[in-house]
């Protein structure tokens, strides 16, 4: 039974992870009978969003303890999860990825990753683990991982795909319902809610990264 | 195709909507080709639970705001939200359920229900239209439809069921990848995590709850 990493980035998809996504890898994972572990970053989100208007409040949110809501309270601190830990390693996406896992919503090509991100994703690819990522996720392994042109999607968006070039990347379109494969470095990407106009499209997309993740776990 | 309303009661399993059971009742009606009406009471949390700790904090959260999370933002406000509006209604369980659309997790068999929940709960009836509940949720169910014998299931645990006996239901056990139909009032329960141990456990009722509620809508 493979042991999955699920690395969650707050619990909503303007300023966390994107609960649909999310969720839907849990029950792919799930289904196949994967062992499941939640992890997110413990510190202060970028901001929190209204989700009825958009807007930012004045609130402050930790990511791990918002992230704690997906998971169902049964969650690690990233810091304390070595790659030895896992067989594999999935993000989801949401703008948490973007804000913050990375700064890449503000920073774009420029983008810096938190350093538990950036220290696990480091490991994963040592140890040839297989990680995932879905919707607007492939940016954070873009910044870690980019250089030497590394092959993932975020769909067809030409603007972000341009700025996934600009840090290394080989950027592959996609459509919703596929996923994307980088079999050398074990890399595997799909759109997600990038291109989902309905969760049944996003779960295709999300059931077959899985099923790829597991395969080369 | 059905246009059916989904209930949300905020934004995480100890004190709003259970996430993957709101979640999964979404891509079940997606994938049926139903229309989806997210909502959710303009109203303030009964508090605020950090899901790493089970503990409350300080903090003071509006459930159609944390709903919106989970709806992606495309929400509306209960208030707002008629019977003759749609085809069938579902609520997903949590805490929110027991804490903000009624008092149930403090009151026990003297719950009160949140007015506009029991609004549109009486029209649903009224209407001779369907309405789905899972995991605790079927307790709100019970303080507003309870008297006269509905047929509900929370599942199999003896101390629950017996105070939705003591508000009048006839309380019928489920295990949990099933569900159980009043056909004479319409109304569907499933356990979902009353009793799952796993996404996938909830899963397998709550696709049973989606299916007779479309057919009975």
């Amino acid at each position: 039974m493979a042991k999955v990493g699920v690395l969650l980035s707050g619990c909503g998809v303007y300023d966390g992870a994107e609960i649909h996504e999310a969720v839907l890898t849990l029950l792919a994972l799930d289904r196949a009978g994967a062992e499941i572990v939640c992890m997110a970053p413990n510190t202060d989100q970028m901001h929190v969003v209204d989700h009825t208007t958009g807007k930012v409040t004045g609130e402050r949110r930790n990511v791990l303890v918002e992230s704690a809501r997906i998971a169902r309270g049964d969650i690690r601190d990233l810091a304390r999860v070595k790659a030895a830990d896992i067989d594999a390693l999935i993000l989801p996406g949401g703008f948490g990825a973007a804000k913050n896992l990375s700064d890449f919503a503000v920073a774009g090509a420029a983008a810096k990753v938190h350093p538990e991100v950036a220290r696990l994703l480091r490991e994963m690819v040592a140890a040839k683990k297989p990680v995932g990522a879905m919707c607007i996720a492939p940016a954070v392994l873009a910044a870690v991982l980019g250089k030497g042109g590394a092959e993932l999607t975020i769909g067809t968006d030409a603007g972000t795909a341009s700025t996934l070039e600009k840090m290394g990347v080989k950027h592959v379109p996609c459509p919703v319902h596929e996923d994307r494969l980088d079999a050398r470095r074990k890399l595997v990407s799909t759109p997600a809610y990038m291109l989902a106009g309905r969760i049944s499209e996003a779960a295709a997309g999300i059931e077959k990264l899985v099923a790829d993740v597991l395969r080369l776990a």
